[in-house]
């Protein structure tokens, strides 16, 4: 099995520059090869800057993950976070560490996944690095664009604001579950939420957006972070996916703690006010975001999380 | 002693802020602690991207190394690309993973160095990930900005281009080898050369340019990389430090094979053409990059390095 030290880090550049070479996109005038890589802003847009991590052996494992699953993943967390922002993806790059002693197939399936969604999501991979280390880790680095001061944030929570969730939650914690009981592979790929974010972003009043990474309680207080709102929530209205009370029931898991504190769902979270200038209704909503919205609670005067189970997300340290 | 497990991911987070929270740029809109960062593009400028890792045990070691000092060269390396690419530094990403088991007090000298050197170089820090890892490493992201089409590119080498380089090589080389035999500390921060590449960038016909990581003779066979061209040195002209020539025979090291293929110099190897809108002598030019500037060589039609000792640099895999 042929590993990276067999052809070299130059040789493993020029086998990347091969895999890339037909990224096309208006944006890119410099890609991989130089120093770093030129891209052309367009005039009246801010500039979105998001970066994330996958460890091996904290955020994937060769054993129960495909490598072109892993590459696909290290993008799609990123440009989770620009959909957040209602930014449009503009390019990406990738810090690369690895043991020489990594197979070549492993590598290769990274970058074959990597590119694959960047083709999809019309994010180019436009540079990277790379360097040797004890583990394999991905930094990947996304740049976005968005109308000059129309980036959602945060901030934007006002009390009285209505809260909504895209998509359903606790799907991704439940694949995880099940593989590790029966100790198969996770394909799951997050889907970011770029089109319903770049909409938010077009509203007149727009409220405050996160991507549902930690878990929906961990992130909607991180929504109210700087604030001193809280909110109240419908645990029964959380949209959860089809047949998963059946199938957490199997499992012998909490269906509500799953879809609160799963994480990993890369759903968006947002708030908005009856000031947004638009319809609030669900189906409004949907039609707007091009997927399901539902309405899971509401803003408030008093601070905290109200009518939620208690438990933490996931946390690093 | 306290480590990251002590405060937790978010309780970094909060620290990290504090650290960082003096920063001030007129293109800095949003910070770190949102999904993404944002920045505001001047118009009529290109966004120069780059990035570049240091990982625990390849490129520093806690042992010989203080905390502050691998902060602020996790920096530097990354502000030398976008000065080779002639670009004006606009912000930075981290991420950084590292063990649960890691001294807080390492961490924080890491953030300080890093800060340190981006208020230096009006480069903030917008944003970042921390991420579990079963040994330390940073990935940096810098972005950079440059006049529309003036960023400095490889090929722009032509035949008859002279070579240039800044400053002098093989001090960096000379520094780790002395601190390798003797047990000492390294505390060499490269210095980029931002203002040089910017001079560079504004003149009307600017030659090929690239900073020197690998070694002045890698880097100048990845200048020549994708045309036919060669280049002849003059060996005995490459610019050394002080005292170079007695500090290598001290430690019976060769002094050529030291300036040639050392690496981690990080000065800039530059060409220029008779064309190029600016005198050619080392003095003018000197004057105009603000730091010494030194003739090496020429560009020819004969393809490979020609007046130069047999070595490689640097390579990973």
């Amino acid at each position: 099995m042929r590993t990276l030290s067999d052809v070299g880090e130059f040789g493993l550049i020029a086998r990347i520059q091969r895999l890339a070479r037909q990224q096309r996109a208006p944006q890119l005038v410099l890609g991989i090869g130089d120093d770093a890589a030129v891209l052309r802003p367009r005039s009246g847009e801010d500039l979105v800057v998001s970066t994330d991590s996958l460890v091996e052996n904290v955020h994937f494992r060769w054993r129960t993950q495909a490598p072109s699953t892993v590459g696909r993943r290290a993008l799609a967390i990123n440009l989770s976070d620009l959909a957040a922002m209602g930014a449009r993806p503009v390019g990406c790059t990738l810090a690369l560490a690895a043991p020489p002693s990594l197979e070549l197939r492993r590598v290769e399936g990274l970058f074959r996944g990597l590119l694959a969604s960047a083709r999809e999501y019309a994010c180019p991979l436009v540079g990277g690095n790379l360097s040797g280390a004890g583990e394999t880790s991905l930094a990947v680095t996304v740049f976005g664009a968005v109308k000059t001061g129309r980036a959602l944030r945060r901030h934007a929570v006002r009390a009285g604001h209505r809260i909504f969730v895209t998509g359903s939650l606790g799907g991704a914690a439940l694949a995880l579950a099940r593989a590790e009981r029966r100790g198969g592979t996770v394909r799951r790929v997050p889907l970011p939420r770029l089109r319903a974010g770049q909409a938010l972003a077009r509203l007149p009043r727009p409220g405050g957006c996160i991507d549902i990474s930690d878990g929906f309680a961990s992130d909607l207080e991180h929504l109210l972070e700087g604030s001193s709102l809280g909110a109240q929530i419908e645990l029964e209205r959380i949209p959860r996916p089809k047949g998963f009370a059946a199938a957490c029931a199997a499992l012998e898991l909490d269906p509500d703690l799953l879809c609160v504190a799963g994480g990993e769902d890369y759903e968006l979270l947002f708030t908005l006010g009856s000031d947004a200038g638009c319809p609030l209704s669900e189906t409004a909503l949907s039609r707007r975001l091009g997927l399901p919205v539902t309405e899971v609670g509401h803003i408030g005067r008093r601070p905290g999380l109200h009518g939620l189970p208690r438990q933490r997300g996931w946390r690093h340290y």
